[in-house]
């Protein structure tokens, strides 16, 4: 019989994250008198945003950074917008802005975040930092929080990144694409498998490493796995389970326990890549506020 | 007995593109009185490196655009460089920037071609320019011109992007990186390889497409190459060769001989890529000109 995988439990290394965070703004206060400050952009009232930002704002407390809380109507016009986003550009206080998507439709999302100040960018969707994240020799001031945190995971978990085949699927713009520059980056082989790929099974059955983010469920079957491989699931997806109170639950683009019998390591859903984000967005608006500090 | 592959013939294909160029700069001088106008900045005395500004320059002047030259000494200070780059950019008459690489050690590389501005980056280095290219739903100012120039080559081949396999060998900034996003752009399935890379052959053997840009003469052996495969080589690799009165002869990173006998179309060395970098160099010329007319 097969040996289960190891659970890469993203909770636990992103509370690890958390703490260093922690301990990073508590310096900072100490030694240059700097509160760390996140300003949080929420336009519209869609639940999932509300709850997401919610989220963000509850682990700024407990980091210790301070969060700037800017809540904007459904019916926001894109002037409205552009001008808070330059007001908190130009405010001191705040080192990171964090606009939460999806805007409504009458304001232009590429318009907005190319308003964000480069330096306080802690989203790091700038397309100068996805270039310098593409280019050798250049370093991006932040790294897009998700895919930061799929090598974050890869990373404490032991898995070794250099020399390995790694298959990422999907290729948006704030998951596939970026994490494979990174992987690249860690000197992986990478392949980038999308809707248009014709043999996605074969090149999944030759990955040491998977990064799934196509946003289907169970799209991964565990035959799929090679033996021994890393899974990281990015896909969180709702799927009907009679079984459950809310008739509902939560599953990832991997058929997990199917896989788990032949990955070496895989993430949960919930409780994988999930936590990380946060996690890594507080360490970006932390690195935002040390640049601020004037060295020597 | 295999059937011998297609050449792809790159001087004619790019004799296309300039007479396409010809015609639109000639237009532009016709309708809008705009002389199309390329600043070419040569630093130092490197002999590869003359030889390539002139024809630049040659090609330019055959095309219908002005050139306008600028000698700097191997001695010269980044700040001398950077001048001539700012004045060049405020130069109405200048729409690209050319600053020819490599510059002497004294000269910052990365902090010279940033001091283009982004309107008149003809050679589509700027990290915004890659971080475009890495995004979907944005489209850069330009795009650098030798991967440019594959994807060219394989679109007026007849070679289906789409859908295919397609190996890049190689990450650099300059060919290997922009190819690979660029052929993701067109929805081909995208591996990246490197020297890191373990099994170069193995996943070679699977491609529809190969893109040769690792600098090494003859590294991928005929057999490596998948039957009917296209296969765009990049290398410019000088070898020994007793037979030729220079005793030198330039080649690519793929064993030409062998390879023609498995592929289904193949670029050769010399007269498949190599003419594409300038012609791709006066279309992006051009296309910053156009920028300049105003609409309507």
């Amino acid at each position: 019989m097969a040996t289960l995988a190891t659970l890469i439990d993203g909770k636990a290394i992103a509370a690890d994250v958390r703490a260093e965070v922690k301990k990073g703004v508590a310096a900072l206060k100490a030694e240059h008198g700097i509160t760390v400050g996140l300003a949080t952009v929420l336009v519209g009232d869609d639940p999932a945003s509300h709850k997401y930002v919610s989220m963000k704002r509850k682990a700024c407390a407990e980091a210790g950074i301070e969060s700037f809380h800017h809540q904007l109507g459904a019916d926001a016009t894109q002037d409205q917008v552009l001008g808070l986003v330059r007001d908190l550009g130009a405010d001191d206080r705040v080192h990171g802005i964090l606009v939460q998507l999806p805007l409504p439709k009458q304001v232009d999302e590429k318009t907005v975040l190319d308003a964000v100040p480069l330096s306080k960018d802690v989203d790091g969707f700038h397309p100068l930092n996805i270039g310098a994240l593409a280019m050798k020799g250049r370093d991006p001031e932040f790294r897009p929080c998700t895919p930061h945190g799929c090598i974050e995971l890869l990373k404490r978990s032991g898995t070794e990144i250099s020399g390995a085949n790694a298959v990422v699927l999907g290729r948006s713009n704030i998951v596939g694409m970026p994490v494979a520059l990174m992987l690249v980056e860690q000197n992986a082989t990478v392949t980038i498998c999308h809707s248009r790929t014709k043999n996605t099974p074969d090149l999944i059955r030759e990955a040491d490493i998977l990064i799934a983010a196509i946003g289907r469920a169970h799209f991964v079957k565990g035959d799929w796995i090679k033996q021994g491989a890393t899974v990281i699931d990015v896909g969180t997806n709702v799927i009907d389970d009679p079984s459950r109170k809310s008739g509902k639950r939560l599953v990832g683009d991997v058929d997990f326990d199917a896989a788990k019998e032949r990955a070496g390591k895989i993430t949960p859903v919930p409780g994988g890549v999930g936590p990380m984000t946060i996690a890594m967005l507080l360490q970006n608006t932390l690195r935002a506020a040390k640049k601020g500090v004037p060295s020597g």
